[in-house]
């Protein structure tokens, strides 16, 4: 193989293989990002064998994941989430609070070590808002009430989560001390909350003034760029993940950017992610569901972070009635990125085991998969009957 | 620095001085490229030592290229570019050929083994369609007969001096073996022509019928990079650089395709086109600039460059009247990424050495920095009002 046929080559297998596998499942009605990890499975060294983790995918994937939660901060709209206030970070913290213990529980109970407990926890505190709201906005379900607090839920789920990571990295970087952590999470709070308000005001005030007084074609996407990668660095000093700067810098700027920015981005985003999702099926292992024990705490694992979820939601959300707590609970079930991130940092930190790097890779995708099918079932009756029409016309 | 900052620091390094000299330059009514190129000499090595090629600048890079051309690809319209007929297929062969001749020859008058010679008249060959139109539409000339003429002959030159590359690139590989050069140049020449006709015919009858049958969001956008990624690969494959296949296929693209996907690419191109430039200027070595001899080729070059381009494009437009004659030559003078590309190969296969690279790379920056001032000078008391009151505003 020419050395020239590396980029070119590595991009064709893994992108297509990725939006093949994509295509196919959105026909069967199911989210692409699970037929993307899939694709990244299959091509990899434990069944097809046709493509490993080479440098470039590396780095693309490593770039893929810091666009995506940028895009996702982009789409955050703080306004929004302050009007859904009490319940839903009611919600947010119920979940993730029952689902951390319930996994450190689980791992507890299974005679694991404490950290690796801890990482178990951690990886199934986050809900996926983008699929999530790729779901409801689909079925066009994303006005009604039960949508906006799963959203804005789902939003303060991310934070959390985010915060959560950043506590387990700095707690699995050497002996554990705990003045070292409450220093890690005061610093880590403080950027974060520093960026959330301080930056996200700055950025309002000053970018309507420098909007107008940049000659560069497309001056705006140059400075969101460039923010992008000035947040994701400090917080990479800040002690915590480059993702996380990535989210604040695209939650700072989701306000009060052009348009045209979010157009741009979404170009990158759509390029890139699916060498995220590629890269972590090439890193998934099949073989260590060979034995029953792991099997077992496969299945264990898989319960514990639906109901968990399930329970907490629903029973925080209660006093909006039983169907709509019933629609947040299941909307909450999605565990999404940020726990494979949190599984991955564990397995490259060597504090998690390849299989239960493997079964919570597995519990996402499970929880992903069930997650159209559960919340069709909660919302029948509501939505547009388009939505329902295309559903038939696109299954059948 | 820890190991996570890599990607960040690096990206943030780049993107932001390269936009920040952008910016200076577009200021000063230049082309903002020229402002990127300077930003890598700048930051690399040889002055300020901030940045070197590491890893993931030099994928960046080589992806920036690709994305480059399938933009330049996207934008040719093969139906437009027929309508200029004769009048352009003259104007870029005369260019082409003159061009190619006088950069031999003056390397070797200069004494230069025969090898380097091709490379360097092969880096003189190539009219920037980029800069070109760029300066065109900033100052709302796209509508001018000369105009209509330099966009299409910088097209037909783009592929004369794609194919000139593909052509050098072969003769550097080994032993010059005269039949395995015509062989190569068959296969290359069979591959672009059949891409270029068979392809974009193929493309637009196929895509109306794809377009509807697409699940996924974007579906399009993934068909176009699946197709970007295929061709360049096969352009490897068939002896001829990655960036030749990516031209094709956004040409192949370019009539069928939504404006969504032009959109979607611009974000990509926005994003990487930077690391190309930057990575440019990092590869620049000034200090060869030391001797007289070094400086007085670099002299002869450019001025060979400038004259040859000049002089052949106006003769052979002269039928249209003197002053847009004078118009199209001036226009055709930018030399552009395509020549830096040749250059680059040259240096990396060890056929030309790093002064007659700087030399090139240095005259591609000569020209491109000539185009806006001798453009304005030559168009002067032509386009819209509007255009030259900003123009005013903008360096005043």
């Amino acid at each position: 193989m020419p050395v020239a046929a590396q980029i070119p080559l590595s991009m064709l297998v893994v992108f297509a293989s990725a939006k093949l596998l994509a295509e196919i499942f959105e026909r069967f009605g199911q989210p692409g990002i699970v037929g993307e990890i899939l694709a990244g499975i299959i091509i990899g060294p434990h069944v097809l064998g046709w493509m490993e983790l080479n440098d470039v995918l590396r780095i693309l994937s490593d770039l893929g994941v810091m666009f995506l939660l940028f895009h996702v901060g982009l789409e955050v709209r703080a306004s929004e989430l302050l009007k859904m206030g009490g319940t839903a970070v009611v919600v947010a913290g119920a979940g993730v609070a029952v689902s951390f213990f319930a996994g450190w529980g689980a791992s507890a109970l299974w005679g694991a070590p404490r950290i690796e407990g801890i990482f178990t926890g951690a990886a199934m505190v986050a809900t996926s808002v983008g699929i999530t709201a790729q779901v409801l906005s689909s079925r066009r379900l994303l006005h009604t009430r039960a949508a906006k607090v799963i959203l804005a839920a789902a939003v303060v789920d991310d934070i959390l989560g985010l915060l959560v990571l950043a506590l387990v990295s700095s707690m699995a970087r050497g002996p554990v001390r705990y003045l070292d952590i409450a220093l890690t999470a005061a610093i880590a709070i403080a950027f974060t909350w520093f960026v959330a308000t301080f930056g996200t005001r700055t950025v309002r005030k000053v970018m309507p003034h420098v909007q107008g007084r940049v000659s560069l074609a497309e001056g705006e996407f140059a400075l969101a760029m460039t923010l992008l990668f000035g947040l994701s660095l400090l917080a990479v000093y800040a002690g915590i993940a480059a993702i996380v700067g990535a989210f604040l810098a695209g939650m700072a700027l989701g306000e009060t950017v052009d348009r045209r920015v979010h157009e741009l981005t979404r170009g990158v985003t759509e390029l890139l992610v699916p060498f995220f999702l590629v890269g972590i099926g090439l890193r998934f292992d099949l073989s260590v569901f060979a034995t029953k024990t792991v099997l077992a705490l496969a299945g264990t694992i898989i319960l514990v972070a639906m109901a968990s979820k399930f329970a907490a939601c629903s029973l925080a959300s209660l006093k909006m009635g039983r169907p709509d707590a019933f629609r947040v609970g299941v909307g909450m079930i999605p565990h999404g990125e940020v726990g494979m991130v949190v599984a991955q940092l564990g397995l490259s930190l060597g504090v998690m085991p390849q299989s239960v790097y493997g079964i919570i890779v597995f519990m996402s995708m499970v929880t992903t998969l069930a997650a159209p099918p559960l919340l069709k079932l909660v919302f029948r009756g509501i939505g547009s009957p388009r939505g329902v029409d295309e559903e038939i016309v696109r299954v059948g």
